[in-house]
């Protein structure tokens, strides 16, 4: 997507044709600055130090991280080490583990000769197919935007103002937008297509504490695409729907159960209740690698990441000076807790907006309670992931 | 409350037994400052500064401040010049309001003479008043603290297992505690009741973003009383329902309706949403004189107050260096926006605790949805006011 007016995406080929450009995203969004990465090396600090983050972009470098390797050696000893170097740099990340066998599972078949060549062309490969699947969700999703528009339009034409409809409003949480993938997004992707096709949106930006993805990440890439938004803190969203100033929600997931519960960036739960009570649509927007196909209850099944307290105790941001700092923002003898996810029940999901298609519980019954309606759905849209094979007797972790 | 080992209020005489000391809340919880007040013009910057903040304690600060002035000169000239320069000081709050028409009505009846004298006294009374107030909501929620105490030991019991209950967990939104009054506070009194009582608390302490009261204010003070608590980001609550890890919730209010709709800082009512759905009891405390006789549909009628965009985009804390300084944390060119306040449905609340008990819908029946239990439950405790007269025809403003 645009910055400063140019297209990029967030992992790409240098001019030279073998170094690896990535956006630093742990000085947004106060610089811009492009890192030229040349070693094996240099892409598990980008990965373990958060340059690069999101679970779809940790796939794609990961990838490049094992072409780089073999730019350097191309012995099976490096391919190993290379493999494990990589996956140690963030170890619960899924879609890491799966672009290493990917990579793995090429690299292993050829002789030492070819190597170098056939990494840099999985890895580009692996890139085009991300993009293609944050493409299609956007196309999917641009639909339901689409709608909420031309229903907008026409219930400001049935109050017979002068008035006419501004925009359709949309809420987020936390970033699952372009720099959490290679390109699109998966939340913001139909955002980018509607706002692209000339459909009238502004989004609500969820700060996003305690990392603040949100204002860091996902105002800063919608302001350099231009789309209309407008940064909140967390605790501001029910208000906003209360009093008619949000149309939908559209959520990124870190991992899905078959029944449609979802687990994100901690807060998402919140939002839900408050989409639920007041008769929003609320949408989470998944490449189908997250759905997790063997467990069926989330709040119970899925394990939540506690991260370090000093996150929640401490924030980074630009001083008066200019300078990037880190100051304290806690009193010194408070304990602190800090959960990275939580879990929205799938009876508080309108739809799950796949590549494929939008699982849901069909347009004229967006709050309806039967989770059977939304399972059956999702598992129309993958006939060969959802046979009960996958899933444990009793519902839970096979 | 104790700070630093010692019992202190929010406002009190210096040893010279006119100067009127303050805590000064805008550098907490990095430093702990007393200010000697001389004058009225001294008071009024400590009122419009947030030196001294909190509704009831700012009703008692424009006490002291009529005294202040009555010091320098008891003409009518100056009580008039005092009574506007307070009032104008934070002209939203309704304690003030009331604070200083209490003080006016008893010095413009008396002789010149006798007017510094009897202002120290009247605000003095004032002062012991709210503390009167304020522990009677303590030892009426403590009674709550205590029934959940009951249980929860009954309920280890019965799973006949070594462990036994550790505390009662009560998660709080903001500061309502003794550093928003003179002492005690509302929704924390309860706590400091139960836990001087011996009964063990722990306290889930909400960020409160944008101006984190929860960790500036009441991590502080409940950390200089000794009370276990531990501080969160506003994104945590839900989880932490969800997952059996609070017991009740406890907040203050700046504003109630009769029908038991409660308008308090910016959240509340996410957190109100997260308790009903699992089934956790929430309660507000709240001192009579926030109760607003004259409304009933909280939503509908309670103008929420929009505060400046820069308490979004930029945060105070402690560098590593020592000094308190300003960050920004967004993007230069995001639009913000910064709403107080949100109102949380009666429908969703638990019980009311006032001065005078707990107006509630009855214990085996903590999630009914009948408003109008609450409603009458809190006409009962206050029938001088709960009078229909106060109520305009339609159930809005008069």
């Amino acid at each position: 997507m645009n910055v400063q007016g140019e297209a990029f995406r967030t992992i790409f080929l240098a001019d030279d044709g073998w170094r690896v450009t990535i956006i630093d995203q742990t000085v947004l969004p106060h610089q811009f600055q492009l890192l030229h990465l040349s070693s094996l090396s240099d892409m598990a600090t980008a990965i373990s130090d958060m340059q690069v983050r999101g679970a779809p972009l940790i796939g794609a470098a990961a990838s490049y991280g094992m072409a780089l390797a073999m730019r350097e050696d191309t012995s099976d000893t490096m391919l190993a080490n290379a493999y494990n170097t990589l996956l140690a740099t963030r170890p619960t990340a899924v879609n890491l583990h799966w672009a290493l066998n990917e990579m793995k599972a090429v690299l292993v078949a050829i002789p030492e000769s070819q190597r170098e060549q056939l990494a840099y062309q999985k890895a580009a490969e692996l890139c085009d197919e991300d993009v293609a699947i944050c493409s299609a969700i956007g196309d999917h999703g641009c639909q339901l935007i689409e709608s909420l528009w031309e229903k907008k339009k026409q219930e400001k034409q049935k109050e017979k103002t002068t008035s006419s409809a501004q925009a359709v409003n949309i809420l987020t949480h936390c970033n699952a937008g372009w720099l959490a993938t290679v390109d699109w997004g998966t939340a913001l992707s139909p955002i980018y297509k509607a706002h692209n096709a000339g459909i009238p949106v502004h989004v609500w930006v969820d700060e996003t504490r305690p990392r603040n993805q949100g204002f860091n990440l996902t105002a800063w890439e919608l302001g350099q695409h231009g789309v209309p938004h407008t940064i909140v803190v967390d605790n501001v969203g029910g208000h906003l729907m209360q009093h008619g100033q949000v149309d939908m929600c559209i959520v990124g997931t870190d991992r899905t159960t078959r029944s449609g519960d979802v687990c994100n960036k901690i807060g998402t739960y919140l939002k839900a209740l408050a989409a639920f009570d007041n008769h929003i649509p609320f949408y989470v927007a998944l490449p189908s690698p997250t759905i997790d196909w063997s467990i069926r209850d989330g709040v119970a099944d899925i394990p939540i990441e506690e991260r370090s307290s000093r996150e929640v105790t401490h924030i980074v941001g630009l001083t008066k000076q200019g300078n990037t700092e880190e100051i304290q923002i806690a009193p010194d003898n408070s304990a602190a807790i800090n959960y990275g996810f939580d879990v929205t029940p799938a009876r508080l999901i309108t739809g799950l907006i796949t590549e494929r298609g939008v699982a849901s519980r069909g347009v004229n019954n967006a709050n309806s309670k039967d989770d059977a309606d939304l399972e059956q759905s999702l598992g129309q849209l993958f006939p060969e992931k959802s046979s009960n094979d996958n899933l444990s007797l009793n519902g839970s972790l096979k």
